[in-house]
């Protein structure tokens, strides 16, 4: 088991783009949503993964992710899950040494930019590039699981 | 993905342990009860196993399984099921060439014995062995992944 202390935000401009170190193109599906126990398919260039999250206790989030063939991953996600429902190029960008992953998403929820960054700890207060707005840590409407219910950026 | 095509009944009695083959201990949790998409954990013998199932169709079910590291499946089952809900013990009986799956179960279970039988495609008609009871196949009341939110028999 992997535990994940993150904090989340919305992205107001692209100026990261042309700072990124990498970019990954990232396609998901959700065999369940529900928050206490997510279960995701992803495919992350052309390796495919299943993972299981926890419930968010503020930043933190129990996750346990598997290798799985990438045939399996494209079944199950067509025969469980209509499809891949959420499609995003994920960015990585160093900020004064921080690595940010910001997910530029495709498609149904085109617009939405959503950038994270893993902390060592809850309390660490990493400084926050110009292009951050506002915090969504811990907002369902912002986890993946819930956009893949519906089409559009949460308002 | 492995497509199962089988039958489950109730048995009547435990003369079938006597001629059994094999037995194994079964406990399972479930971080998806969905019949849609069912996710299940198992632990048999000491191999762990994550595996997700489609809806029934008839006799007929997808079915794709990965193996696990053993702590893995501990943890997730402790953290996001409240443990393993399923304990039972499998023994393989066969009966006129045909191999029975039969699973007599324990503790919440205690009681219930079901037998199951995979066929190579649902017209087959195997020989019904003495102690086969009621048939309950694709009865969701006997479902392990319903059988594991409740405790004893389904009336």
């Amino acid at each position: 088991m992997a535990k994940e202390i993150e904090r989340k935000f919305l992205v107001t401009n692209t100026s990261f783009i042309s700072k990124a170190e990498s970019s990954t193109n990232i396609r998901q599906a959700y065999i369940s949503t529900n928050p206490d126990s997510t279960v995701r398919l992803r495919i992350k260039d052309s390796q495919a993964y299943m993972t299981v999250k926890g419930r968010n206790n503020g930043a933190e989030r129990d996750e346990w992710e598997f290798s799985i063939p990438y045939s399996d991953a494209c079944e199950m996600a067509r025969k469980l899950c209509g499809g891949f429902s959420i499609d995003k190029t994920r960015y990585i960008v160093d900020h004064e040494g921080w690595k940010w992953e910001i997910d530029v998403f495709h498609g149904r929820h085109e617009g939405l930019i959503v950038a994270e960054i893993e902390l060592p700890s809850a309390e660490c207060q990493p400084p926050l590039p110009k292009f951050i707005g506002k915090e969504v840590t811990g907002d369902a409407r912002y986890y993946n699981s819930m956009l893949s219910l519906n089409a559009g950026i949460p308002v």
